[in-house]
């Protein structure tokens, strides 16, 4: 566990604009990759937003429900 | 929240063995790891053995600590 609070992770923020860039190319709604990701559509929207700091394993569920690797999510590259 | 619980995901494994395979690579303990990151070492073990479902704002501390993306740390190349 940490030893003290942080705030935001730039990559928290970059994850979430990936997240939702990549859902938009698809053509999907945040109730299709819900319903993929077995989550509740409005976590999902708090992920896009950067208000949670989603763990690991919530990542990874998200970037299957889209097809795509979790590394992708995280890479600064356009697209 | 999700609405079920999730085992362990490959991802979660994958970032454990790289950010020990990084740290190796660097020649830096699980302490140096620790101080820079300002984490307990013992949570930092944790992660690497993929026991933890780590959050993404300490994945990028992490991350920041050895100097390398957080993409880097998700990516399956060796290295």
């Amino acid at each position: 566990m940490p030893t003290k609070p942080r705030p935001p992770s730039a990559e928290r923020i970059l994850f979430g604009q990936r997240l939702r860039a990549e859902r938009h190319a698809q053509g999907l709604t945040l109730e299709d990759v819900a319903e993929s990701a077995d989550m509740n559509w409005s976590y999902i929207a708090q992920v896009e937003r950067g208000t949670r700091n989603i763990g690991i394993d919530n990542m990874a569920a998200l970037a299957a429900a889209l097809d795509v690797s979790l590394a992708l999510l995280l890479s600064k590259v356009d697209g």
